[in-house]
Protein backbone atom coordinates (compact mmCIF):
# COMPACT_ATOMS: atom_id res chain seq x y z
CA UNK A 1 0.00 0.00 0.00
CA UNK A 2 1.21 3.23 -1.01
CA UNK A 3 0.98 6.27 1.41
CA UNK A 4 -2.35 7.33 -0.11
CA UNK A 5 -3.92 4.64 1.58
CA UNK A 6 -3.83 5.95 4.91
CA UNK A 7 -6.02 8.39 3.85
CA UNK A 8 -8.19 6.27 1.95
CA UNK A 9 -8.84 6.35 -1.83
CA UNK A 10 -11.50 8.65 -3.52
CA UNK A 11 -12.41 8.65 -7.09
CA UNK A 12 -9.00 9.66 -8.41
CA UNK A 13 -6.65 7.28 -7.18
CA UNK A 14 -8.61 4.20 -9.21
CA UNK A 15 -8.01 3.09 -12.08
CA UNK A 16 -9.48 -0.26 -13.55
CA UNK A 17 -7.26 -3.35 -13.11
CA UNK A 18 -5.28 -1.59 -9.68
CA UNK A 19 -5.42 -4.21 -7.15
CA UNK A 20 -5.19 -4.66 -3.18
CA UNK A 21 -4.13 -7.06 -1.32
CA UNK A 22 -4.81 -7.30 2.45
CA UNK A 23 -2.73 -8.69 5.69
CA UNK A 24 -4.06 -12.62 6.70
CA UNK A 25 -6.49 -13.68 9.44
CA UNK A 26 -6.37 -17.50 10.49
CA UNK A 27 -9.69 -18.65 11.48
CA UNK A 28 -10.06 -20.80 14.91
CA UNK A 29 -12.62 -22.96 15.67
CA UNK A 30 -13.60 -21.19 18.47
CA UNK A 31 -13.97 -18.28 16.11
CA UNK A 32 -16.27 -20.15 13.73
CA UNK A 33 -18.05 -21.46 16.91
CA UNK A 34 -18.93 -18.32 18.31
CA UNK A 35 -20.14 -15.98 15.30
CA UNK A 36 -22.45 -19.18 14.62
CA UNK A 37 -23.41 -19.40 17.56
CA UNK A 38 -24.96 -15.63 17.33
CA UNK A 39 -25.97 -15.54 14.05
CA UNK A 40 -25.97 -18.23 12.47
CA UNK A 41 -26.64 -21.69 14.44
CA UNK A 42 -26.82 -24.72 12.42
CA UNK A 43 -25.01 -27.98 13.42
CA UNK A 44 -22.51 -27.96 10.03
CA UNK A 45 -21.22 -24.43 11.71
CA UNK A 46 -21.59 -25.54 15.41
CA UNK A 47 -20.29 -28.86 15.82
CA UNK A 48 -17.46 -31.32 13.88
CA UNK A 49 -19.10 -34.42 14.58
CA UNK A 50 -22.52 -33.25 13.55
CA UNK A 51 -21.23 -31.54 10.62
CA UNK A 52 -19.49 -34.86 9.23
CA UNK A 53 -22.44 -36.15 8.19
CA UNK A 54 -23.78 -33.09 6.30
CA UNK A 55 -23.11 -31.33 2.75
CA UNK A 56 -19.54 -29.85 4.25
CA UNK A 57 -18.14 -32.84 5.13
CA UNK A 58 -17.06 -30.89 8.56
CA UNK A 59 -17.21 -27.75 9.93
CA UNK A 60 -17.02 -25.00 8.25
CA UNK A 61 -17.70 -21.30 8.74
CA UNK A 62 -20.98 -19.66 7.89
CA UNK A 63 -20.39 -17.65 5.14
CA UNK A 64 -21.52 -14.23 7.02
CA UNK A 65 -18.15 -15.10 9.31
CA UNK A 66 -16.08 -14.85 6.09
CA UNK A 67 -17.65 -12.04 4.74
CA UNK A 68 -17.27 -10.14 7.94
CA UNK A 69 -13.93 -10.92 7.91
CA UNK A 70 -13.34 -9.97 4.81
CA UNK A 71 -14.85 -6.79 5.44
CA UNK A 72 -12.48 -6.32 8.46
CA UNK A 73 -9.22 -7.04 6.37
CA UNK A 74 -10.20 -5.00 3.67
CA UNK A 75 -10.88 -1.64 6.38
CA UNK A 76 -7.68 -2.83 8.02
CA UNK A 77 -6.30 -1.51 5.14
CA UNK A 78 -7.96 1.75 4.88
CA UNK A 79 -8.84 1.29 1.64
CA UNK A 80 -12.15 2.45 2.64
CA UNK A 81 -10.85 5.61 5.13
CA UNK A 82 -12.02 8.43 2.47
CA UNK A 83 -15.35 6.98 2.86
CA UNK A 84 -16.10 4.76 0.27
CA UNK A 85 -19.67 3.03 0.58
CA UNK A 86 -21.05 -0.52 0.03
CA UNK A 87 -24.17 0.62 -2.10
CA UNK A 88 -25.01 -3.13 -2.83
CA UNK A 89 -22.93 -6.99 -3.99
CA UNK A 90 -22.65 -10.39 -5.21
CA UNK A 91 -21.79 -12.86 -2.70
CA UNK A 92 -20.84 -16.55 -3.69
CA UNK A 93 -18.93 -19.22 -1.70
CA UNK A 94 -17.48 -21.46 -4.12
CA UNK A 95 -16.10 -23.61 -1.12
CA UNK A 96 -15.95 -23.78 2.52
CA UNK A 97 -14.16 -21.54 5.20
CA UNK A 98 -12.46 -24.53 7.48
CA UNK A 99 -10.78 -23.97 11.20
CA UNK A 100 -7.36 -22.81 11.11
CA UNK A 101 -7.53 -21.44 7.64
CA UNK A 102 -5.56 -18.25 6.53
CA UNK A 103 -7.60 -15.84 4.82
CA UNK A 104 -6.40 -13.05 3.09
CA UNK A 105 -8.55 -10.61 -0.08
CA UNK A 106 -7.22 -9.89 -3.18
CA UNK A 107 -9.56 -6.68 -4.67
CA UNK A 108 -9.67 -5.63 -8.02
CA UNK A 109 -11.13 -2.49 -9.62
CA UNK A 110 -13.40 -3.71 -12.66
CA UNK A 111 -15.28 -0.81 -13.60
CA UNK A 112 -15.64 3.20 -12.80
CA UNK A 113 -18.19 5.33 -13.57
CA UNK A 114 -18.99 8.69 -12.65
CA UNK A 115 -21.89 9.95 -11.64
CA UNK A 116 -23.66 12.55 -14.00
CA UNK A 117 -25.93 13.99 -11.61
CA UNK A 118 -24.03 13.93 -8.53
CA UNK A 119 -20.40 15.31 -9.52
CA UNK A 120 -18.71 14.83 -6.12
CA UNK A 121 -19.21 11.20 -6.27
CA UNK A 122 -19.12 8.18 -8.76
CA UNK A 123 -19.15 4.26 -8.45
CA UNK A 124 -16.21 1.50 -8.37
CA UNK A 125 -17.29 -1.75 -9.37
CA UNK A 126 -14.99 -4.09 -7.11
CA UNK A 127 -13.95 -7.93 -7.11
CA UNK A 128 -12.85 -8.76 -3.61
CA UNK A 129 -11.63 -12.43 -3.63
CA UNK A 130 -11.31 -14.06 -0.25
CA UNK A 131 -8.54 -16.89 -0.54
CA UNK A 132 -7.35 -19.40 1.78
CA UNK A 133 -3.60 -20.55 2.89
CA UNK A 134 -3.42 -23.22 -0.79
CA UNK A 135 -4.70 -19.77 -2.87
CA UNK A 136 -8.59 -21.31 -3.19
CA UNK A 137 -11.16 -18.80 -3.37
CA UNK A 138 -13.50 -19.28 -0.19
CA UNK A 139 -15.47 -16.13 -1.18
CA UNK A 140 -16.13 -14.19 -4.20
CA UNK A 141 -17.56 -10.76 -3.95
CA UNK A 142 -18.57 -7.77 -6.13
CA UNK A 143 -19.40 -4.83 -4.64
CA UNK A 144 -20.42 -1.47 -6.42
CA UNK A 145 -18.98 1.24 -4.28
CA UNK A 146 -19.72 4.47 -3.80
CA UNK A 147 -16.77 6.31 -3.91
CA UNK A 148 -15.92 10.42 -3.44
CA UNK A 149 -13.83 12.81 -5.60
CA UNK A 150 -11.22 14.36 -3.30
CA UNK A 151 -12.73 17.38 -1.58
CA UNK A 152 -11.10 20.42 -3.11
CA UNK A 153 -9.37 22.26 -0.33
CA UNK A 154 -7.28 18.62 -0.18
CA UNK A 155 -6.41 18.93 -3.70
CA UNK A 156 -3.38 20.32 -3.54
CA UNK A 157 -1.95 17.09 -0.67
CA UNK A 158 -2.71 14.77 -3.24
CA UNK B 1 -44.87 -21.23 10.20
CA UNK B 2 -47.05 -24.57 9.66
CA UNK B 3 -46.05 -28.13 11.15
CA UNK B 4 -43.28 -28.46 8.33
CA UNK B 5 -41.07 -25.52 9.42
CA UNK B 6 -40.04 -27.57 12.87
CA UNK B 7 -38.07 -30.12 9.92
CA UNK B 8 -37.31 -27.36 7.34
CA UNK B 9 -38.14 -27.32 4.00
CA UNK B 10 -37.58 -29.96 1.31
CA UNK B 11 -38.06 -28.99 -2.07
CA UNK B 12 -41.42 -30.51 -2.32
CA UNK B 13 -42.65 -28.20 0.44
CA UNK B 14 -41.63 -24.89 -1.51
CA UNK B 15 -43.60 -23.34 -4.39
CA UNK B 16 -43.27 -20.04 -6.08
CA UNK B 17 -45.00 -17.16 -4.37
CA UNK B 18 -44.77 -18.72 -1.15
CA UNK B 19 -44.39 -16.37 1.88
CA UNK B 20 -42.33 -16.50 5.57
CA UNK B 21 -42.32 -14.17 7.84
CA UNK B 22 -39.54 -14.36 11.10
CA UNK B 23 -40.08 -13.08 14.34
CA UNK B 24 -38.37 -9.63 15.14
CA UNK B 25 -34.71 -8.61 16.37
CA UNK B 26 -34.06 -5.18 18.11
CA UNK B 27 -30.74 -4.00 17.88
CA UNK B 28 -28.87 -1.73 20.40
CA UNK B 29 -26.58 0.83 20.11
CA UNK B 30 -24.44 -1.70 22.00
CA UNK B 31 -24.69 -4.29 20.02
CA UNK B 32 -23.75 -2.25 16.51
CA UNK B 33 -20.94 -0.93 18.20
CA UNK B 34 -20.04 -4.71 18.91
CA UNK B 35 -20.32 -5.77 16.05
CA UNK B 36 -18.14 -3.10 14.42
CA UNK B 37 -15.84 -2.98 16.73
CA UNK B 38 -15.29 -6.87 15.45
CA UNK B 39 -15.56 -6.72 12.14
CA UNK B 40 -16.13 -3.22 10.48
CA UNK B 41 -14.44 -0.41 12.28
CA UNK B 42 -15.27 2.57 10.53
CA UNK B 43 -16.45 5.81 12.24
CA UNK B 44 -19.76 5.99 11.40
CA UNK B 45 -20.53 2.53 12.82
CA UNK B 46 -18.94 3.36 16.02
CA UNK B 47 -19.02 6.59 17.59
CA UNK B 48 -22.40 8.51 17.04
CA UNK B 49 -20.96 11.95 17.00
CA UNK B 50 -18.36 11.30 14.40
CA UNK B 51 -21.09 9.20 12.21
CA UNK B 52 -22.91 13.07 12.17
CA UNK B 53 -20.58 14.19 9.52
CA UNK B 54 -20.91 10.92 7.30
CA UNK B 55 -23.10 9.92 4.37
CA UNK B 56 -25.03 8.17 7.07
CA UNK B 57 -25.79 11.13 8.95
CA UNK B 58 -25.55 9.31 12.25
CA UNK B 59 -24.82 5.97 13.90
CA UNK B 60 -25.37 2.83 11.46
CA UNK B 61 -25.17 -0.42 11.64
CA UNK B 62 -22.94 -2.78 9.29
CA UNK B 63 -24.61 -3.98 6.44
CA UNK B 64 -22.45 -7.00 7.37
CA UNK B 65 -24.48 -7.11 10.68
CA UNK B 66 -27.67 -6.45 9.23
CA UNK B 67 -26.94 -9.68 7.18
CA UNK B 68 -26.26 -11.48 10.43
CA UNK B 69 -29.24 -10.59 11.88
CA UNK B 70 -31.46 -11.05 9.07
CA UNK B 71 -29.70 -15.11 8.87
CA UNK B 72 -30.19 -15.44 12.78
CA UNK B 73 -33.70 -14.33 12.06
CA UNK B 74 -34.40 -17.08 9.04
CA UNK B 75 -32.60 -20.04 11.21
CA UNK B 76 -34.81 -19.25 13.69
CA UNK B 77 -37.38 -20.15 11.60
CA UNK B 78 -36.04 -23.38 11.32
CA UNK B 79 -36.66 -22.67 7.40
CA UNK B 80 -33.07 -24.06 6.39
CA UNK B 81 -33.67 -27.13 8.98
CA UNK B 82 -33.54 -30.01 6.23
CA UNK B 83 -29.97 -28.75 5.22
CA UNK B 84 -30.92 -25.80 2.65
CA UNK B 85 -27.15 -24.11 1.94
CA UNK B 86 -26.39 -20.73 0.40
CA UNK B 87 -24.86 -21.25 -3.01
CA UNK B 88 -24.59 -17.48 -3.66
CA UNK B 89 -26.71 -14.25 -3.19
CA UNK B 90 -27.10 -10.47 -3.90
CA UNK B 91 -27.35 -7.95 -1.35
CA UNK B 92 -28.16 -4.49 -1.02
CA UNK B 93 -28.77 -1.91 1.51
CA UNK B 94 -31.41 0.89 0.45
CA UNK B 95 -31.29 2.40 3.97
CA UNK B 96 -29.45 2.15 6.89
CA UNK B 97 -29.96 0.04 9.77
CA UNK B 98 -30.07 2.14 13.01
CA UNK B 99 -29.78 1.53 16.70
CA UNK B 100 -33.18 0.44 18.06
CA UNK B 101 -34.80 -0.69 15.46
CA UNK B 102 -36.76 -3.19 14.95
CA UNK B 103 -35.63 -5.93 12.23
CA UNK B 104 -37.77 -8.74 10.92
CA UNK B 105 -37.75 -10.55 7.39
CA UNK B 106 -39.92 -11.37 4.98
CA UNK B 107 -38.93 -14.08 2.37
CA UNK B 108 -40.28 -15.49 -0.85
CA UNK B 109 -39.64 -18.26 -3.23
CA UNK B 110 -39.32 -15.91 -6.61
CA UNK B 111 -38.06 -19.61 -8.56
CA UNK B 112 -37.64 -23.15 -8.24
CA UNK B 113 -35.50 -25.51 -10.95
CA UNK B 114 -35.18 -29.16 -10.24
CA UNK B 115 -31.24 -30.42 -11.01
CA UNK B 116 -30.84 -31.92 -14.00
CA UNK B 117 -27.78 -33.91 -13.28
CA UNK B 118 -28.50 -34.28 -9.56
CA UNK B 119 -31.56 -35.73 -8.86
CA UNK B 120 -31.85 -34.99 -5.08
CA UNK B 121 -31.66 -30.96 -5.09
CA UNK B 122 -32.61 -28.70 -7.18
CA UNK B 123 -32.26 -24.53 -6.26
CA UNK B 124 -34.63 -22.06 -4.81
CA UNK B 125 -34.29 -18.39 -6.03
CA UNK B 126 -35.41 -16.50 -2.73
CA UNK B 127 -36.08 -12.87 -1.50
CA UNK B 128 -35.56 -12.23 1.76
CA UNK B 129 -36.40 -8.30 2.72
CA UNK B 130 -35.13 -6.87 6.22
CA UNK B 131 -37.71 -4.23 7.15
CA UNK B 132 -37.62 -1.89 10.16
CA UNK B 133 -40.28 -1.30 12.41
CA UNK B 134 -41.67 1.29 9.93
CA UNK B 135 -41.56 -1.53 7.02
CA UNK B 136 -39.12 0.11 5.26
CA UNK B 137 -36.63 -1.80 3.77
CA UNK B 138 -33.17 -2.02 5.63
CA UNK B 139 -31.53 -5.22 3.31
CA UNK B 140 -32.67 -6.46 0.19
CA UNK B 141 -31.30 -10.17 -0.35
CA UNK B 142 -31.68 -12.50 -3.07
CA UNK B 143 -29.85 -15.86 -2.71
CA UNK B 144 -29.97 -18.88 -4.58
CA UNK B 145 -30.49 -21.80 -2.24
CA UNK B 146 -29.59 -25.38 -2.44
CA UNK B 147 -33.13 -27.84 -1.34
CA UNK B 148 -33.09 -31.27 -1.19
CA UNK B 149 -35.69 -33.40 -2.04
CA UNK B 150 -37.55 -35.36 0.88
CA UNK B 151 -35.42 -38.75 1.71
CA UNK B 152 -37.36 -41.75 0.58
CA UNK B 153 -37.30 -43.37 4.03
CA UNK B 154 -39.08 -40.05 4.82
CA UNK B 155 -41.57 -40.11 2.43
CA UNK B 156 -44.52 -41.13 4.74
CA UNK B 157 -43.90 -38.77 7.36
CA UNK B 158 -44.95 -35.68 4.65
Amino acid sequence: MDVTASQGYYLEDLQVGQRFETATHTITEEQIRAFAGQYDPQPFHLDAEAARATMFGGLAASGWHTAAITMRLLVDERLFASGMIGAGCELAWPRPTRPGDVLRVVSEVLEIQPSNSRPDRGIALMRSETLNQAGEVVQRLTSRMVVFRRPRSDAGTA
